[in-house]
């Protein structure tokens, strides 16, 4: 397929320009003021935003089945009485469901590209190939699902399939207090051998810090270097709690740090500190988390807070800019998961956008896009998401390989069985 | 006209309840599981959410037309470098599309009332009549536009022209610093005379508090007290700089607080201290501000910020409950701005009320109506508001008495004027 899209405001390289964009099969192949070429579809864009389209760098998809059900309580009670015990429950089929929906969710919300870490990784595979949507997956969540010994049999079973222009792995160490000294070792080991990028949550909350520090001596970033975890291409979630010695640590072995502002504060966490990480030159992304904790995918609110928060703590709204947040949000993320391609709209990358809404009253006057898409915009501007030159979302309508309303109907029917929902 | 609402989710009284609406004219007459009656249109709300209409405790609507303009700088630059030279341009019939333009914005995203502070009390009466939102209108901003000696005669003649059920008076003093004290006093014993309610920015930032003590030795809610402005029915807006003496005068006086938060992070004020202020008792309602500052007008951005912010400095995600800021971002503001019979859904109240989408993917599956409000719900939820019995905007469409394009185009060129912007 051809798309010739025109009269298009472009957001490229940091700038917007006006005009056309071709994308051929799944390539960019012409950003530029205007081109005359033939293609199988037109799409005039009326003035509208292209841009590519945004990586949600950490995420639970399938999560999306417990919306709201344990809010305005702690992480720790959240997580070991509330969600815990809730996925003790879900099916293999439950997964591939929610992360359906959290996919549907997701390409509506203009976001192309996702770090997915969940369990029952062949149902999680199954949706995110029919969806076709671009993922990092986290492999294995936990050692559970796994007999004794067999690890490794498990581990390149996985891989071997992966790895692909759509989908890449990760080790993904959930965190140093729900992995023992030995399963983490394990994990750095077969990472080293098999030459693959690591992720883990760290530093979410004080009291994980509290419980490292009695328990290693050391902060969560120090006992991470301890074990060589940060020789391979890291990327640390959260990365909340932070003293300046830690900070340092992740800039010299160049850690991606994801941050997930929503999350952090919904679950009483705290406020990253992105101002000292970005001065130390790390590269930061942002994640949505799942939706059990913040509640919705929506990388316009966590760019919001991204933008905003370390400005209220420190007093300056001049620390970090409108267009540093959207890099951070698209092609901060795309490095991180190693999709060099993405994160841009330039020729030679691969065709990853989305087009959103500039009409709307709540960007009126149109003095500056780039501030709008930061501090104006919502995910409901969004009316049209490509990946790698497919169209997932357009216009009210998902292409993700299953209907919308039996995702709805099954989403449903999960979260009654779970939690014994009156209709 | 007479409306008939059935198949609703409606939030009452902090519940929800399955059923139906009636509104007479503009009052609400029933509320309950079902009721067979006559009326001049049936709406099938179709399982979506009717609730009461936001109440914007806190805006300058026409400062829309400064969207994006001045990101980025903090407060003082934003205001003396920015907004008020920009502002020095407007010409009366600009103030008019500006507020032609916030209102649309306001009544798209579900805000039936909102408290209007700005300059050209005349074109702000005019447009806010045409529209038909509910609003208390702040006069008079300062004192520019008043020849000396004629203070009385100016105020009186614009307090002739309102209170009635959708328009009333408060007497705004813009704030401790940009009012001399003589400004001041005068407009507590004008406000004391007249028996009106008063409001004021105040403690917005620290820079704004150490001015105040440097100039007074005292902090502003210690100055207000002094010069008796608390005794009035009073609204501070911001209060984000507060000690415990200074929320103990608030609560003392029963003093309304506007908290604005969006505003707060991103012009680096801070965050206001709305735990302690709620454990004193203090009625907290929530303004947007202008959208030159925030940059959107969006009360479930706010009701999220006032939600969580809280949450993460304190490390308690439990202070601070959904059903509570539901209530500050509706029946509060009503309280504070004297619009008794609105702010909730019930019999006998005004009927402002709004209808938002729980079939978006974004509310699937939906576990929890009243979390999904405040953490889960966007401004394009809302598809219909009605104020006073009147229908203002309802799918795409506006009905507040200009063409939405009008507004558009107008507004464009207003800022195209002022900020010679390239098209």
């Amino acid at each position: 397929m051809k798309y010739h899209f025109y009269n298009a405001n472009i957001l490229s390289a940091g700038e917007i320009i006006k005009g056309d964009v071709v994308v051929e099969d799944n390539v960019i192949t012409y950003v530029g003021s205007s081109i005359d070429t033939i293609s199988d579809r037109k799409i005039d864009v009326n003035g509208n935003l292209l841009m590519a389209g945004f990586v949600n760098a950490h995420t639970h998809s399938p999560m999306s089945i417990f919306r709201g059900i344990a809010d305005d309580i702690d992480l720790n009670s959240w997580l070991f009485d509330k969600i815990f015990p809730a996925e003790q429950k879900l099916t293999p089929e439950d997964v591939y469901w929610g992360e359906m929906l959290g996919i549907a969710e997701q390409v509506r919300a203009g976001i192309t590209t996702i770090e997915e870490c969940y369990f029952f990784y062949d149902k999680l595979l199954e949706a995110i190939n029919k969806s076709g949507i671009r993922c990092r997956i986290g492999i294995p969540n936990n050692f559970q699902e796994c007999e004794d010994g067999k690890m490794k049999e498990f581990l390149d079973s996985i891989i071997s399939q992966l790895d692909n222009e759509l989908i890449k792995p990760v080790i993904y160490a959930h965190s140093i207090y729900t992995l023992s000294d030995d399963e983490l070792n394990y994990l750095v080991d077969y990472s080293a051998k098999n030459k693959l990028p690591m992720s883990m949550h760290m530093s979410e909350t004080l009291k994980e810090v509290g419980d490292c520090t009695v328990k290693n001596e050391c902060t969560p970033p120090e006992y991470l270097e301890n074990i060589g975890f940060l020789d391979r291409k890291t990327t640390l979630y959260h990365c909340v709690h932070l003293d300046k010695d830690d900070i340092k640590i992740l800039a010299d072995y160049n850690v991606n740090v994801v941050t997930c502002p929503s999350s952090n504060l919904k679950l009483a966490s705290g406020i990253a500190p992105i101002y000292s990480m970005l001065n130390q030159g790390l590269n930061i992304c942002i994640g949505t988390d799942g939706v059990a904790s913040n509640n919705a995918f929506d990388m316009f609110k966590e760019m919001f807070l991204v933008a905003t928060l370390n400005k209220a703590l420190l007093y300056d709204a001049s620390i970090i800019s409108a267009k540093q947040v959207i890099e951070m949000a698209t092609k901060n993320g795309a490095t991180a998961l190693g999709f060099d391609r993405c994160g841009d709209i330039k020729v030679g990358n691969l065709a990853d956008l989305i087009l959103l809404d500039l009409n709307a009253v709540h960007h009126q006057p149109l003095n500056n896009i780039i501030s709008n898409i930061v501090y104006s915009a919502k995910s409901s501007d969004v009316y049209f998401t490509m990946v790698n030159g497919k169209i997932l979302y357009e216009n009210g309508k998902f292409y993700i390989g299953e209907n919308i309303e039996d995702i709805y109907s099954n989403c449903k029917k999960i979260a009654k069985r779970i939690f014994n929902l009156i209709d």
